[in-house]
């Protein structure tokens, strides 16, 4: 029986990357893998995957009686709906530790990282086996889009160090040159209705019991979204009543300026200032330096929760 | 700051050993690391110290505002009473994944072999840091203790490789020979007050909201229970009251059999007969084969409590 190797929910490129890297290295040790995924292809992911010469994973939702890989997180709301019916067989992951638990042993490879391929790496590494160009050129890109190259404070040495082996691997001269262009697909948003921009990376919080929806758009410019934002600020509280949420938060990321302009709509009106200890003004803050949601927006949120 | 390195409450040897372990190379690698215990030491966990040369890790049950290196599990309720005040920046672990979750990013070493110290061994080997021989030498006991001298199901051949490597390193030559020594200390039973012997190896459980508390002897002849069987069985309806419980299970193992007599005090008479296909008869049954709290007595036993 195949293990299907699966990110989360909204797949971004360090899920579809991952699961493509893993599902091989696994199929190479005897461990046959299929990789798959829970939603449809951001451009960025679409645009890595066409330059490497690799097919989207296999389109599936439901687990039940499947063995699972999990890769990216190891949140209960970010896996299949049904994985309470599959077998989860490993995870790798560099987030926080989540509410996914198992009924038998498992493999997890969790490290304080930048990026799940940088540890899907050292798991090739572990195991001796030889990482091919293609797939050393989608870990790659992976790396540089988690790490915004190498700008985000999640990022360490270990994932720098990765991206400099890995581009070696793969071919390619100038891996700044190609994370540039790759944020520049990133950055396309005019054309795209605002309810897929709000989704394109967004991940559901449980935060001590209140439903956290958090999207995040990087982007070269935050002028993309001048004639927008009231329409994006709309879908927000859209979705915050459909899904019954808490708060729901997006944040606006200038990769070039290296802050972000948060839009929230929440039941909590002090939330931003508790948390980052700025207040919202109509709904939106700018936050210096704020770069990663994993490590500079989620934590501080969890806590203010508490 | 330190980092606190504990294993679960009521420490075995792969805790006491393993946080022994994990802290040397922690430190080794410029991690300041202090190996701690929530427990009492078992008489195996005495004899193995004694007999490499060292003392008992430091016993500390508060960890508040510390950080702190979980070794061999990831459950709530085999932490520290207020791991939720900690912060957990690591776990290595052998067991299913538990209800232990984290606000921050942390590392998690964990693999489905029979011993966490096995995993410590990658760990050193990943890190390219050397075993002194003494700890060699615990974390071979360790590993000869968690897999029944490879008798258990849950050895693997990487514990039995890992094994080999570390008796070389500890310059031991019948590696068997001190493992049925250690099993030896471990069947003394005379003279120990009954309590005592149920909690030398306790873990408490939550399955599915029912606390199962599961404990177990690992001797060379079971013969050394007929005089106090009556005595622990009474002892197991006492702890089932004690703390709200809604199993209490004590396994007999014989190491040499190759099997585990159950007793068994429960609000659900038909628990043996749906979890492992054999009734219990005033209490008892007798389960050929088994030897592993962790692979065959607690998923079948999750799985019928589902």
């Amino acid at each position: 029986m195949s293990v299907y190797v699966v990110g989360h929910k909204i797949p971004d490129s360090d899920s579809i990357c991952g699961a493509i890297a893993l599902a091989y290295l696994k199929n190479q040790i005897g461990e046959a893998s299929i990789a798959a995924r829970l939603g449809e292809l951001s451009p960025e992911t679409a645009f890595i995957l066409e330059k490497f010469g690799f097919e989207a994973p296999e389109f599936k939702t439901s687990y039940a009686g499947e063995q699972v890989y999990i890769v990216d997180h190891s949140e209960l709301t970010q896996a299949p709906d049904d994985i309470g019916e599959a077998t989860i067989v490993g995870i790798v992951d560099h987030h926080k530790l989540g509410d996914l638990t198992t009924s038998t042993p498992l493999e997890c490879w969790i490290r304080p990282v930048g990026c799940s391929n940088t540890i899907i790496k050292m798991m090739y590494d572990f195991h001796g086996v030889e990482i091919p160009a293609n797939i050393a050129g989608i870990m790659m890109c992976a790396i540089l889009s988690d790490t915004v190259i190498f700008k985000s404070p999640t990022c360490t040495t270990a994932d720098i160090k990765c991206v400099e082996a890995l581009a070696e691997i793969a071919g390619i001269e100038d891996f700044k040159a190609l994370g540039m262009e790759m944020f520049k697909v990133k950055s396309a948003v005019e054309g795209t209705p605002v309810r897929d921009l709000v989704m394109r990376d967004f991940k559901d919080f449980n935060m001590n019991g209140h439903l956290v929806g958090i999207g995040q758009l990087e982007v070269i410019d935050l002028s993309v979204f001048d004639d927008i934002k009231a329409e994006l600020e709309a879908d927000l509280v859209a979705m915050k009543a459909e899904g019954g949420r808490h708060s729901m938060l997006l944040l606006l990321t200038d990769i070039m300026k290296e802050g972000s302009e948060l839009l929230i709509v929440s039941d909590d009106a002090t939330l931003t200032e508790r948390a980052y200890g700025k207040p919202s003004e109509n709904g939106r803050v700018w936050l210096d330096g704020v770069l990663s949601r994993k490590k500079q927006v989620v934590p501080p949120l969890q806590e203010a929760l508490a």
